[in-house]
């Protein structure tokens, strides 16, 4: 049996193991890439002058690191990961199993989608999924933004200072704090939809227009930019017995990134934190890392 | 007004400036340096292959880039914060003051000493201040730890993995789990002495014994090593009226590094996290800044 399995190589999942390691414990990362969304990342033009926030390379470090050592990882996936008498199994696609005293999920959430006509035809063509990093660009625009929860609305509200005119579409079935509602209406610039559904986009090379279903009919909104921001789904299908998630699926930790559950810890965004940015999942993967050693030590079993 | 001020400039603060910049709010940091304690790290000998934490790097990235930034920071030192109907005043040395709507606190902690004779004539001389990082180094070797508070357990958990033998001194008036006393003492290399005062520390070039005092009398140990791992102080005298402190000294916050007054954050050591490391500093400033700047949006005062 293992000390600690790391289970997912995204940028909180990597600092874990870089620490594991620093450590000296006897760990394994099973995920099924390394870099996780971190690959897919949009590098900006900066314009912001020298130096901009480069911890996107810090995670290329860490992943040479890792590939560097082979047997410190296993590219596969977990199916199931189960907790009993202060241990952990693994169960993976193969059907071979791996032993731990401590666990770390790092697994990451993954965008959801609407699955409407248009939505894959116009992805990164005047649609997409975060509005949060390009807000600045839509100065003078129109933009219409999608969402079934808070997230849409702190988009609203960031997104308002910058474009001329915000639509922001509560999708039917969503979940929104009233305060947050109430402050978005009351912006000049913004437009407030509520229980609406989209129908489908539209456009000619990028979308030009939504149109949306709603207990007064159908209307189609045209717009500059389109972005779709329903809360992201944490990866935590594999997550089995005796351990428990939160309503959202995400896995609730801590300060010290620790669960409910002795032994196990999260990092990055499966935990729900919200932030989504590369230099949080590093410090929390550290985080992480350094609290599952306390643990195996203070449990008498690390370097055992 | 400012949208917000930072007060210190170590890796927390600095992560959470350069959030601040990019989501253009109208912050000024304030600190003493730039850098703080990640000036005076020591960079260790890898010997682990390529690509070792390479965290400092990004810190020094990111003091170049305040650097460059010229109106954004003042190198001074606050010698009040306050708070009233959410605004933040800070006064300043020079009697000058600087106000703002929400406040970030990294100042960060700093050593402790135990300012007893031969303590300052052997430091880095077979005496240090955290054996955590050289725990390694101490295979086959004699080992005496000293502290106040359960981080030189934990310390000695780790070190009793490597060492021959560790002795570890409780100091009279510290505070210690009485679980980790117990687990430490069932160790077999390691010794713990209760309620004991160091009388001074002697040597030739190094370090070689420490004389301690107890009810059983005076007693001296010989040993390879030395470390005083007294629990670091928060740099928290500064806080004032209308915002409470732990007993510790520490700021206390939650996941998202909120403090319990509204748009006061924190991040980094004075946050009383005790991981004392670049990366975790770095992923809590990230957060602190992205908290803050959700805070003043939904106030309806970022960028306003």
């Amino acid at each position: 049996m293992r000390d600690l399995i790391i289970i997912g190589a995204g940028p909180a999942g990597l600092a874990a193991a870089l620490y594991a390691t620093r450590k000296r414990m006897d760990c394994l990362v099973i995920s099924k890439d390394l870099g996780g969304k971190s690959n897919y990342a949009v590098r900006l033009a900066d314009g912001e002058g020298p130096g901009a926030i480069r911890a996107d390379e810090l995670v290329t470090i860490y992943k040479s690191r890792l590939q560097y050592l082979r047997h410190s990882h296993r590219l596969a996936e977990v199916k199931r990961l189960t907790a009993s008498g202060g241990t952990f199994t693994c169960a993976l696609e193969d059907d071979s199993t791996e032993e731990a005293r401590a666990v770390i999920v790092a697994t990451g959430t993954r965008l959801r989608r609407l699955g409407v006509p248009g939505e894959k035809q116009f992805l990164s063509r005047g649609l997409g999924y975060s509005s949060i990093s390009y807000s600045h660009l839509f100065a003078g625009k129109r933009v219409v933004l999608v969402g079934d929860a808070d997230r849409v609305l702190d988009s609203t509200l960031e997104l308002s200072i910058h474009a001329d005119a915000v639509t922001t579409v509560l999708l039917a079935g969503g979940w929104f704090s009233e305060d947050l509602v109430a402050r978005a209406r009351d912006l000049e610039r913004v437009t407030i939809l509520e229980e609406a559904t989209v129908r489908e986009f539209r456009g000619d090379e990028y979308a030009r227009e939504v149109v949306l279903a709603s207990k007064s009919g159908e209307q189609t909104i045209a717009a500059d930019g389109f972005f779709v921001e329903l809360a992201p789904e944490p990866n935590t299908d594999f997550i089995g017995d005796g351990i428990s998630l939160e309503s959202t699926g995400s896995l609730r930790v801590d300060g010290t990134n620790s669960t409910a559950v002795p032994g196990l810890f999260a990092a990055g965004d499966v935990t729900g934190n919200g932030y989504e940015q590369i230099l949080v999942s590093l410090g929390e993967g550290s985080k992480a890392a350094l609290s599952a050693y306390r643990y195996l030590l203070e449990t008498g079993r690390a370097n055992a």
